[in-house]
């Protein structure tokens, strides 16, 4: 059976690019037929990077059947995964999230998680001196990661790593980071095609902090007025997506790429308290500024409190 | 504060040994200083390597503080460690057996499992160059844990990495293979000084299957019949070291590593069952011998019925 690689559902562009890379090196290099596959339709963003670097988009699965080989990538949470992944013969999980818990396998297995800001800058060190014979768009595609993932090297996840594998990248494929960047980011900020509740749940995570369970949901923009135009309506359609989800309350995070800055929107209580307790803000109207807050997982999700 | 670096309760030699590897590496090569522990009395065999390497006992220690920096090594396995595990600052964890889930980190860190049949053998890829700076103890304990994991290369977790990195230390060392094999197994082998409840719990895991609670445990020892005269106390010592720790059954294995096969004691009904339906055994008396099973990871887990 060939091995299917894939990353979270609701892919962005780090969890459509990671497995067309590792795909890419099992079946050329391992000699390892594999093919990548999607969990869900790609973000606008991983969407112009897969047009941009002339990439056929991924056969989208909604059902993996029991046994079949897998590698994950891009996160190790079972709620970001098909319901039966413990069921799958998983070989090998290349992340770089916080070890989660609930992931089972059969054997042992090949399990490669770093703190870097991006997967494929964790698949550039594995490929190693095989890099050498990498194919125009798993480099584009590995640049593209990273540039998504740090928010080209902006984030407080980037780390020295990330930042020197992205260059190395960009000279040999002749490429300006700054244009391939804002192209990206022009992308991901254009959210017009999307329905409130599509917002809420492009880019979000499921959280539990003092007892209440969140969806931590994050965008990613350059043109923040697009969304916050919309807040009234965005904090109405909250309720119903928490409900639909099974969580509490859904935290929207609007971060401005270019500020450096996060806007929480604030539409009740326990949002307001949320606002308080975690980022010390001092709440008056129905959003709030948190300056220099860009990502979720170093500097939202460490200090939610409730 | 001091890194702590531990592999898991009832330590053998890989769980001795490649903590002070790993510690060793932490303070020297990676200026982070590190102390190697043990979270119990190292068996007969890792008690031996410690002595035959010129190796101190690590500290032994039965709490942790929460909060404190650590690095896991040889499991991934809440059971198998501290019951405020998830409590510490783990920062990395090195393993070779399958994700047991379970485990949880408060951000992301360095995990690196290998599907190889041995921690110490994962080190020395991660060491890598820094190989040429470590110290004669350091090296033994590496080829110490290799033999002692693959039983020489009988096991058939044994790989080729293993094997090709244990020849090179040998050489290196200038230390025959063969003779430092024997005198392990032997120590290992020596068990007179245990009780039956220590013997059932020296090396053991927990397994459920089939709604059942299993304490796997194997003996591998070179002079079988040191344990198997003891068979009749053995098998009612099983009685209460499953009620005391919360198991339906134990299951003992005692695997003789020079005629690659084991023994498995058959008390009763339930573990008559587990015999047959786990390896197609036709049980008569009260043991029964199953050719070429050394591997309670890939031989006796992965079947195992009721």
């Amino acid at each position: 059976m060939t091995m299917l690689v894939f990353g979270h559902l609701s892919p962005d562009t780090d969890s459509t690019g990671s497995p067309i890379i590792w795909a890419w090196f099992l079946t050329e290099v391992k000699k390892t037929p594999a093919e990548a596959v999607l969990l869900g339709e790609p973000n606008t963003e991983a969407a112009f990077v897969l047009t941009h670097w002339d990439c056929p988009k991924p056969r989208i699965v909604t059902e993996i059947a029991d046994g079949t080989p897998a590698v994950i990538v891009d996160t190790n949470n079972p709620g970001e995964l098909p319901a039966n992944i413990n069921a799958l013969d998983v070989t090998a999980i290349i992340d770089h999230h916080k070890l989660v818990g609930g992931l089972e396998t059969k054997g042992p297995i090949d399990i490669t998680i770093r703190p870097l800001a991006c997967t494929a800058t964790i698949m550039h060190s594995l490929i190693g001196k095989h890099m050498a014979q990498a194919p125009r768009f798993v480099k584009g595609l590995m640049l593209s990661c990273i540039l998504s993932d740090t928010l080209e090297f902006r984030s407080p996840t980037t780390t020295q790593e990330d930042r020197a594998i992205a260059h190395a990248l960009a000279d040999d494929l002749g490429v300006d980071m700054g244009e391939l960047a804002s192209a990206m980011f022009a992308a991901k900020s254009d959210v017009s095609a999307f329905s409130d509740a599509e917002l809420l749940r492009m880019d979000s995570k499921n959280y539990e902090v003092g007892g209440k369970k969140f969806r931590v949901s994050v965008l990613e923009t350059t043109s923040p007025e697009q969304i916050l135009s919309r807040k009234d309506s965005l904090m109405t359609s909250m309720d119903s997506v928490a409900t639909e989800d099974g969580a509490d309350q859904v935290l929207l995070f609007v971060v401005d790429i270019l500020r450096e800055e996060a806007t929480m929107l604030v539409p009740n209580d326990l949002t307001r308290t949320v606002a308080e307790k975690s980022f010390g803000a001092f709440v008056t109207g129905d959003t709030v500024v948190l300056p220099g807050v860009m990502s979720r997982k170093k500097q939202i999700i460490p200090v939610l409190a409730v």
